[in-house]
């Protein structure tokens, strides 16, 4: 009996190029029966964003971080060639020309797969983030959670 | 008998340091007996792009991409510190006069050490990216490909 | 009887956002009994330099490269939101409010947790570092010393 390959992705980049990387890898590996987590942490939490505005009170540095910052995967930028915003569009022209998956919509298949979508509790403090501003069905946890998956892991990525 | 060692790297990035560094873990690797994996997906492409102007039909966001995005290992940019190109000039500066290696230099030499230098056909596609423009004696492949290297590897990173 | 696992984070990045991740991820590592490298490449030493300016003859471009580059853990930009010097500012505040630590406290714990932070001997003749310039018990070594651990290694990561 062969144990259950597992692959481990820390997404720390609030790129929408980087974050759709992280998920096709992930959704593949998912696909070839890997126990696969992502780890959300600092930037890449926006990916775990509803992109409705949610209510809630925050404190001044903590709005304008939640102001700043993209609301949901859609709404994020490009690592490269961002130009003001018509990257990102492009990209998505794009994707949907060759019937490619958008971001939103393989964090779906993502969580249709039962790919672990953990967001860093770590990092929500500091940027001032609330459960209740992420999606549902989200583990919430800290590095010592990961590097208990990552010690055994078979693909261990920092994305 | 132990068996042999293996490093997979996603080079994603598409700035002159990074493929740099990926380029030097990777020949590195091989002068110590790893097989060494390349997979080469977004940004990351360019630095197998020939230099030379390739004369291929693309539509118009894929002509756009290909117009935008920088030729060959050679003109890629910095990720800190570009000042519109100055840095890379400073860098191959610096290189030269520590007879370092240039980026071109090492994709050579990662061809000659028979690294599999292997392009991501689902980005190619995104991009617009032909087989014609990048050089030769690359390997074709899908995320598939790279998960069943990876979740056997030693050393996995993503640049 | 198990091995002790082994941890090897290559930094590359000369992000404050990033070396925090990388340290974070070290120290929590340490703590869980790993035994820890971080290898500091390109932008990555950085935060290895001496807040003080140290008095070193060197060529017109490394001089220019060492006024450029921050000095030190604590000068370091963000690698999203940077706004001029702002975003780190408020990352700092935020860090502070909520009691968690700054980079060079970080850096600090990971020296006393035996972390071992290795500087890249390559890219420092590159950038034109030179040893005074770094923290004191840094070890120098090149791409064949990251290799030889990362092989074996469970955790490895490029940030």
């Amino acid at each position: 009996m062969t144990e259950q390959k597992t692959t481990n992705i820390i997404l720390f980049s609030g790129d929408y190029d980087k974050a759709m990387a992280a998920y096709i890898i992930a959704n593949g590996a998912a696909a070839y029966d890997h126990k696969v987590t992502i780890f959300h942490t600092f930037w890449g939490l926006n990916a775990l964003r509803k992109d409705e505005p949610y209510n809630v009170k925050k404190g001044f540095l903590e709005k304008m971080f939640s102001k700043m910052m993209p609301r949901g995967a859609d709404k994020m930028g490009l690592s490269k060639m961002n130009f003001a915003g018509m990257g990102p569009k492009m990209i998505k022209h794009v994707i949907k020309k060759h019937n490619a998956m958008t971001l939103p919509q393989l964090v779906e298949m993502a969580q249709e797969q039962e790919i672990n979508l953990v967001a860093c509790t770590m990092t929500m403090d500091l940027l001032g983030l609330q459960q209740g501003e992420l999606l549902e069905d989200i583990e919430y946890a800290g590095v010592a959670a990961y590097l208990a998956d990552a010690e055994n892991g078979n693909v261990n990525l920092f994305i």
